[in-house]
């Protein structure tokens, strides 16, 4: 399972909004197939490691991540395919919560008197499809809250200046990271302080849809760009769409919530975005749109980059904003730290503990 | 030389404001005697290696990471033990820039025959040796700043609760490093709000004076501990004497220092502690005593606690105010960077880049 695991994570920034899964198969203690989802719409782990495995997968064990499926998507179900190769057993680490499968791969492989058995590594699995688990079950994606830093917690001097705070290395991780989501969202203020253009260079698996929290300017650099790069402006209903002409003209689209406040609207926001099967998306600032966040408890994972460098200053801004816990006891805490060093930069990353990822993911009765 | 300065090291904390000093005897190859220098007002690491050499330093060399010394002190010169032990030829790592050594140690030893090579493993030594050297060549102690931090930069809360950013593991370490500093130092507000101790529980090898400047009430912990840790008040020289009867009466001690801005007083602090050879001093805030402290220049280390929480509000602290710096790339920058993960908290530390120390220590021509 652990390998099936591996193979599984060859699939991310490809398969989305498909979960990544892996599949081994063994007979007599032997590997004889291997496969994983290597891309959206083509085909699923089990049927790539049955092909590999060939007439061996007759009586052997069928390892997967994710209960296979039993329904004729864009390929047909995996469930007959094992049936057919003639598997015995299958071990899989976690049920697919996915509507139309939710139990009922099990359901046809016991049917067909093959013994399944459910939960080995059922935390590694969880860990690794957590965002698909996540707009499965609560039809919103996974949330990255992105910001830099220095070391005394600033992301601008007291005048506002803020290129740049880290090195080349921690910058090209953010690229490498924006190349396997499928929104990148700022604030309004970010967007015309910073005039960023917000793609992945070099580009990744994925290109990701750009998105502004509020007014963008039509002279901007993602203004510009929205003929190459999709390109998303979010403002409320009383706003006049003729305002934004030029956005449609370019290939950009207007996005429309109600009207109300910033953790409501960034709660309307997030269903669309699930609506549009978007698996990851990462906020990358300001203050005051990661604040929001924070306050509306939608956070799943957090990347901060540490440049190890004082700016001081009693006006210069720290990168959460909003209204904040009252008590330090009721901060919002992460769990599963990891570190990078990227040259002299730290990049902190971690998941938000009992995120609503975690726990709408809890299995089912 | 990597041996002696290991020695060495192990005085950290012992010998102040003394240096710490490690020494090697070799003889043919082979290591025939070791020390060094253990503890304020003992002997030097030299004589306790040519004591542990005995007959066997004769024709030797002798390893030392700072230049021998060629006075009479608290005990006798280094300089005469090494030519009476017979040692052939003395390779230091440094020379001792303390007025009545300076290059006396080398005199009088290549007067009497013994071969000097100075430079071996210099930079090591002086990484370790920083702090004495900044006392002995500017008259100020080696100055860290500390703070302890949520993940988003904030020191409490925007309501001001801050107990407790980190855990348990992460304290004990602070109280370990305040166990061989010659002062913690906390501005008014942190000793009212906080109302700490600031002694280092359990007691380490030194015990450490604890500095408020400004007000301090009477009734306060600091005020009540005064019998048994030493206590200092600072406070400008306006202030009436006699409304601070009952921290002389406990043993405390007003310092006066003149008027004007916090970075002249500042230095003024400094100077005043660096006369009482003050060797190591911490100043654990709050924000408006680093924020001065570094608008001051006047930081050589860095010692930030990261708790991976998030705290948010845009009311809520963040480590060091004061003016800061206009334009990012003039941020104070740190190198060396180390990291120590203390349950779940990050120890981060690093030296101010081009710090007083580092600087007042470049060699002599």
């Amino acid at each position: 399972m652990a390998r099936a695991l591996q193979l599984a994570r060859q699939g991310e920034g490809h398969v989305e909004p498909n979960p990544m899964v892996g599949a081994v198969v063994v007979a007599d203690g032997q590997i004889v197939g291997e496969g994983w989802h290597q891309k959206f719409g083509g085909p699923h782990a089990e049927v790539n490691a049955l092909a590999a495995a060939g007439p061996r997968a007759r009586g052997a064990t069928l390892y997967v991540t994710l209960e296979p499926c039993c329904h004729t998507g864009k390929t047909p179900p995996c469930s007959q395919a094992v049936i057919e190769a003639g598997i015995a057993r299958v071990v899989a680490a976690v049920a697919d919560p996915f509507p139309q499968v939710d139990g009922g791969g099990f359901y046809q492989l016991r049917n067909a008197g093959v013994t399944c058995e459910i939960g080995l590594m059922q935390q590694e699995a969880r860990h690794l499809l957590a965002p698909y688990l996540k707009l499965v079950t609560t039809g919103r994606p996974w949330v990255i809250a992105k910001w830099a830093m220095t070391l005394d917690g600033k992301i601008a001097t007291h005048t506002g200046s803020s290129q740049w705070i880290t090195g080349t290395k921690a910058r090209q991780r953010v690229h490498q990271l924006r190349g396997r989501m499928d929104a990148i969202i700022v604030g309004s203020r970010t967007a015309r302080v910073d005039n960023p253009l917000l793609t992945a260079r070099p580009p990744g698996v994925r290109r990701a849809t750009r998105i502004v929290l509020g007014h963008l300017d039509p002279e901007s650099q993602l203004a510009n760009s929205a003929h190459d790069a999709p390109l998303i402006v979010v403002r409320p209903r009383h706003v006049d769409p003729s305002e934004y002409h030029w956005l449609t003209a370019t290939g950009g689209e207007l996005l429309l919530v109600d009207e109300g406040d910033h953790i409501t609207q960034m709660g309307q926001l997030l269903d669309q975005l699930g609506e549009r099967r978007m698996t990851n998306v990462m906020f990358e600032g300001g203050a005051v749109v990661l604040g929001a966040l924070f306050d509306a408890h939608v956070v799943d994972e957090v990347h901060a980059y540490v440049a190890p460098k004082i700016t001081g200053g009693s006006g210069a801004p720290s990168p959460v904003s909003g209204f904040g816990a009252c008590d330090m006891n009721d901060s919002i805490q992460l769990e599963g730290i990891e570190l990078e060093q990227l040259e002299n930069d730290l990049f902190i990353h971690g998941r938000v503990k009992h995120s609503s990822g975690t726990v709408s993911t809890t299995p089912r009765p």
